[in-house]
């Protein structure tokens, strides 16, 4: 279980493509996970998602312990069960959000606590006070069922002076072993006869990379990851607000200290430019709200980049949001009808966009996977940003 | 084209089985059909209605005139095309929209201006002002090309005394007179080569009895409507306000006076204890907003009635929301879930109840169709009715 197979090495980039198996079933990298924040992909059911080919999902543990919490979840059979998505799940653990979510709500002036054993924070819905550490995270996760679950950690300001990152840099690692050390716990009692959870699937625990922009801390922090004896690993603190050139360089520093035999996913990356760059740079896997949520402010996709359905000209057009691609499941709705949906805040409109945008990026990941094993990526990436304009 | 064949009539009611045969398709009556108001059925696909065997929907005049046009959607090539739908449609006339909606926006003091021509209103979404009458409306219902098409038509409060409802009937007959003249020029038109709407599909116009509460009108408009020269006649006025006893009472009254080969739809109704009622009084088609309205309030139905959702009772119950039909589209999801999706206002929540109500309701409508062919209407209803706990 939780082998992952390196199929082709391209030539002339770091680009790889591989398969990592699951309890779920195998995922083919490199490849992009839609995002299911509180249990569902939103505005697109679980049958579409298999449709256009979604492999793994992703869902979120800070929100789902909250509301409506992980026991109620394990209670109903687990998130496989209760989102009724029969492939692989990653959960992430709810580290990023406690940070950017758990000061109650905007007004108050409360503060995450956080020391070295885990972090006290505040509901974003009710204000009520929550702890969490390492062993704690993983007793939610393993609740949760996900095939893949990631350590806890802190990811730190982009900004953060050096000392900081390295204090925040300590922690992750500190956490992440910890992690491991309790998951591995929680595994080995899988395997124990009569114990409560004997006979569950396993899980995959990911530990993340930390190190915000400081090169050599990055590298520490990629050795150290690495050499942890888990199945994959995640690359935290990007396209968390620093330049895309920033993030580019991060990707190329990490890279030589990579593990060849590991899965490497960069977390909160989905827009096609960033996946291409990241993918050049040896990335696996990706998650991203981005796709559905743009969907939801009227933007989709097509090879051309990103357009405003609600713009003028769309206003009489009886083309698909893609012409090109007859197999896009929206192909048979005119812009026209679309941008009528969207105007008049009709449920379909946004269903339609956030179907469309995740065909769209799903697809570019099995033509990247395809360019790869044709040893062409190089020529894929280039003619696709020669033609795709995108608003960022 | 249009035919209305009468497969059974039951024995002891008026309750009947049919077929009516439009340029899209034959639909079975007694047949309910989903409102898809401004051009979509709210939270549910063409695929997921035609999967759940939807065979007309309905979409609204009035709005579609307001936004985008019905200019707009012929030169799309009209209603099917524009909402990807292919089985038939009906377009009700707007009349009614213009009555309750067409004041401008609500703190407007300005009104609806009805004159025997016609009547001046203003848009509910910027208070510009326009004008209907029976022409203009079959001119716009020509243009968006639905299979049936309902007349324009004065909809008097169910309240009004004996002397205004006699004027507002007066002027419905008038206009559907008109319109039926109209109409039926623009049908000509149709089979004239080289004229600007030549090959186009046939549609067919549908005129509405009122009387409002007024047994002698009622009778009258019964007798007057039906000696159009229409495949179909309609009954408006009902399900405004009035008790429900005193629409039961009205459409006992009717009943005598229509004609037997025309099929008889009932505007605006549509919960499960009206249809049934109606059904057996020897009504045929239904429309209703309901079933989708109460389900983005929460509400769900199975054959124990209407319930709430995001009540506590659901909070940990892994039971679907209909235990006892495998084959209903939402079976895979637990009431648990489908309680939390709604809590996060999350558009599945949405999509999943409007689905389930929807499929309940055609449901409910094939079982009442297989009890009249089998004489066993009264029995069906009874059990039904025995076990069904609706709110209102």
């Amino acid at each position: 279980m939780f082998e992952f197979q390196i199929l082709h090495q391209d030539i002339s980039t770091k680009a790889r493509t591989g398969l990592f198996t699951t309890p779920h079933g195998v995922i083919e990298t490199p490849i992009f996970m839609p995002v299911g924040t509180l249990g569902s992909v939103k505005g697109v059911s679980p049958r579409e998602l298999s449709e256009i080919h979604a492999q793994i999902i992703l869902a979120n543990t800070y929100h789902l312990y909250l509301r409506p919490g992980h026991k109620l979840i394990r209670q109903m059979g687990g998130l496989h069960r209760w989102m009724n998505w029969d492939l692989p799940i990653l959960t992430d653990s709810g580290g990023f959000q406690v940070f950017s979510l758990g000061k109650g709500n905007k007004n108050g002036n409360s503060q995450v606590k956080l020391n070295d054993d885990g972090v006290e924070f505040k509901s974003h819905l009710d204000g009520s006070i929550h702890y969490l550490n390492p062993e704690i995270v993983m007793d939610i996760e393993h609740d949760l069922g996900a095939d893949i679950i990631m350590a806890l950690d802190e990811c730190a300001p982009h900004n953060s002076t050096k000392e900081y990152s390295r204090t925040a840099l300590e922690r992750t690692h500190a956490w992440a072993q910890r992690c491991l050390t309790h998951h591995q716990e929680l595994e080995a009692k899988k395997n124990t006869p009569n114990s409560d959870t004997a006979g569950r699937d396993p899980q995959a625990l990911f530990p993340i990379i930390q190190g915000t922009l400081h090169e050599d801390l990055r590298i520490e922090s990629t050795q150290f990851i690495s050499s942890l004896d888990t199945p994959g690993i995640a690359i935290g603190g990007l396209s968390v607000g620093e330049e895309r050139s920033e993030m580019y360089h991060i990707l190329d520093i990490m890279q030589p200290h990579y593990p060849e035999q590991k899965p490497r996913y960069l977390m909160g990356v989905g827009t096609p430019l960033d996946l291409l760059e990241s993918i050049e740079r040896g990335v696996d896997m990706f998650d991203c709200v981005h796709a559905t949520r743009i969907a939801r402010h009227g933007c989709f996709y097509n090879n051309d980049g990103r357009h405003q359905i609600t713009n003028e000209q769309y206003k009489a057009d009886s083309l698909p949001l893609d012409p090109e691609d007859p197999e896009n499941p929206t192909y048979q709705f005119s812009r026209s009808y679309i941008r009528h949906l969207l105007r008049e805040k009709e449920m379909l409109g946004l269903r339609l966009l956030s179907l469309n945008n995740l065909y769209f990026l799903l697809k570019l990941m099995e033509k990247i996977r395809a360019s790869i094993k044709q040893n062409n990526f190089k020529t894929f990436k280039a003619d696709f940003l020669a033609r795709f304009r995108d608003a960022v």
